[in-house]
């Protein structure tokens, strides 16, 4: 079974636009936060993170997609689900499901792609993801 | 030749993260506000678009994608280019490129598809995209 | 004594900027999510409100200040806390303290200051501040 | 004279709310950008300035405020005036004034205060603001 993550929140004020309904661009921070708080229930933070040698290793993204199905309101708690669906040699893709506290209402689905990097003297450089990182999601 | 049209902007300090770039998720509110300019250039508002009997039409978003090549950073001037690539029965599609001011480097490309409804007792309901609006967009 | 709420939250990815901290601007989301949960917490939506006949009415801001002292950091739990420091006719003003969870430091305080309207065919008017209202705030 | 600067903008519509205007905490991105542009208008970016020997200065905020007169509107074009209204040994306060671009319609008006820092081993310190900042800005 895929590691997975749930989260309960509610639209604020903020996060509206003139339509009445959460702006598309709202749900991207909402997957982004999902993820960090995944990897807090692990034990772990997205800006403290080291392969096994110590040296830290960073996750920007280099794709996120949302398809929207029905509109989010504010103060309406919904359900964010994050699941691992692929881990390849050097990215890690997750996909989310936005509904209801009920699950019966679909609001939208969305996918993330991050890329594991290191820091080098030329910039950030793509690099395998370390084995204990693979290991703290293979066993969630 | 697609319907397109660009426009240069530079990424403010509040789109900026800790991780020193423009955030993933500021590329959304740059692609909406590009196909509004879009519209602006042909003599219309979003806000304000109506089908040939006069009746209120409005364009939600069903999907937004982006894809990350390279960190874009505070202040530097960029490209981004709207091409309507795809209009359907009811939905268009458009794709955005953002580049640099010169075109040599390729920041990320983007898509979105919205859906034409107009407002019923029932709530908003999916129409076929009016002749006058397919029109406009195929003279561009 | 005067009404107060208190709320812990932690600051996420995109509320930071490329100084490495939580933007500036972000804090005025934070109030106002702050008071709209206050009114949750009073059995009420901020969306929702009506005076003793029934009428709608609303709250738009007039007045919002912050003063900086210490910087707020990504995931770091602190408490916004609100206090309805002055009730007058037809104004309400809003003190907000945000500190860390045990309260040793203070990262900010803000005032906001909301004025009470309804809707007339003419556009929104201030009101006086319903008695219903009132009793709810001074019970408190 | 106090030295000032005018920009002119338009609201889009991810700044935008529910109550169908622009959300006030969007105010404050649009003083912040309005103080970078001035800079910009002075050869300068707040993210790469020196005092006169090299050494790198920043520009915090210790306070930031708004009044809200009148509501602005998606797609609506407004004038952001800046003033320095104030410099003091270690902070500038600016004021700013929304207007409509025929300033017949005052929206809004702000201050932000900022202090002079220099990133020492033990983390910002705040100094006396250096006497080419002060030239330039008193030339205006």
């Amino acid at each position: 079974m895929n590691p997975s993550f749930e989260q309960t929140r509610k639209p604020v004020f903020s996060e509206t636009d003139m339509a009445g309904i959460v702006h598309f661009a709202s749900f991207f921070p909402y997957m982004e936060d999902c993820e960090h708080e995944f990897y807090r229930s692990l034990g772990l933070s997205v800006t403290n993170m080291c392969d096994e040698e110590g040296n830290s290793i960073a996750w920007p993204r280099v794709h996120a997609s949302c398809n929207y199905k029905k509109p989010l309101h504010f103060e309406k708690p919904f359900i964010i689900k994050l699941e691992v669906v692929k881990i390849s040699n050097k990215t890690i893709e997750y996909r989310f499901d936005f509904t209801s506290t009920d699950k019966q209402i679909i609001y939208a689905n969305g996918s993330v792609i991050v890329v594991c990097v290191q820091f080098q003297d030329s910039g950030m450089e793509s690099i395998e993801i370390p084995n204990n990182i693979i290991a703290l999601l293979r066993k969630d």
